[in-house]
Formats: structure tokens, sequence, C-alpha cells
């Protein structure tokens, strides 16, 4: 069965899209450790990280790079965090989450956004994608 | 003045050494969320991940993936974990975390271990670095 990220990607569940290019999606956690929390995931569905071909791996960290830098020139913060853990879907992604504060990390915490919020954040976010 | 992570890279504070290349060092943490916790860095001393170059950026996802495969390998657990945050030691660290549980990813439950589990599971890590 496709995963959530899956169904995002091909735009059967809807999204608020920041990046988009032939491998790899990044799009807004619609429940953010900080506002502009973001998820960049690999077009191919594998679970584990470190079971995506090197080629793959390394596409994503450049994409991930190329969405966080947008992050940081957009959402006022100390820096952006980039966490993948993946226990709970089963398709990587790559959380990128502007820090001010180690709560901010720990996925503990969380911050509430309206729809508007959210259309807001991804049209600054877009903004500054180089 | 140096970062407590280049004087370990200088061999001035003692380390549990996992990996070394030209450009990059890896190390046992020595606070770890769960045995086998590893800290990969660039020799370079930057604070910020986003204000590394993308050169050293790419270098140091590409060393931490073939450090992270070396504790797949090495140690029991669902995954390994890859985090990014950096808000208490100025010098850009990768955190690769043998993860079973999503508490095993908060950095706020923490499993002390003696000298000869570090030299232990950094021998395990290395028999398994390709």
């Amino acid at each position: 069965m496709a995963s959530i990220f899956t169904k995002i990607i091909k735009g059967e569940i809807p999204s608020y899209k920041i990046a988009e290019d032939d491998n790899f999606y990044a799009f807004l956690d619609i429940n953010p450790n900080t506002p502009g929390h973001t998820l960049c995931i690999p077009k191919k569905e594998v679970d584990r990280l470190l079971d995506l071909d090197e080629e793959t791996y390394m596409g994503l960290m450049a994409f991930s790079r190329k969405v966080g830098l947008a992050i940081e020139a957009a959402i006022p913060c100390d820096r952006v965090g980039l966490t993948v853990i993946g226990l709970e879907v089963p398709h990587v992604h790559v959380h990128l989450i502007p820090l001010n504060d180690m709560r901010d990390a720990t996925f503990q915490h969380k911050v509430p956004q309206s729809k508007d919020d959210f259309m807001e954040i991804a049209e600054k976010i877009k903004a500054k994608i180089k």
C-alpha cells in the first residue's frame, strides 16, 4: 500500500508544498515543532534512510540543503536543524526545523498552526528557494 | 578559541574514535542517547550546518552515511537516526543514534556507559567500517 507520503506526492492528499523536482518533494509538517517545520522526502518509497542507494541519499541531502537555506532565509531562527528518525511513517523523511531552543528539537512540544498560517509560511519559504 | 571538538580532533582531549579521513572525524558521544551514539564532524570549525560550503556539507553527509551503515551493522537496533541540532557546541556535528523507540531520539533520556562499554562499542563499529 502506498505510504501517506506517496499519496501526498501524487496529490491524493493535499499538502503545503515548498519544492519539488524529479526525485524529491518538500512540504510543511502539519504537526510542526515550530512554524516552518518542513519535510523533505524522496519520491522513491523506502523505509530507512540508510537503505537508500547512495545516489538517492546524496540527492536527498542536497535537496534538503537547498530547502533548509530557504527556510533560514524566510523564518527568523537561530538555525535550521536537520533530523531523520522515521519510526512513525515508513517512508524516509528529513525534518528541517527552525530552532531557537533545544526544546524545539525534541518533538515533544508542538506549535499548532491555522490553514492561513501554513499558507503564509509556505509562500515565504518558496519565495526564498534558489 | 578552539572548540572542544577541534581539541578532540587534535588529540588534546581523548575520544573513542570511530573513523577519520582528511576532512572528517567520528567518535562516540560520551553522553549517549543509546549505546553506539556517534558524532561525525568536519575538521573545519564552522558553527551552523547550513553555513558549511556545499562541498563540505556533502562530504560530511557521505562520511556520516558510511559511519551510519557501520553502526547499523554493529549495534542491534531498528535503524540509525541522523540529527543535526548544534545549539550547544558551536562546531557542526551529526548525531548518529541507534533507535528502537521515539524516546531514543529526544535527547531527554541518556544511557550512561562505562569506559569498557565505550571501548567495546567503538571496536565493534570500527570493525564494520567499509
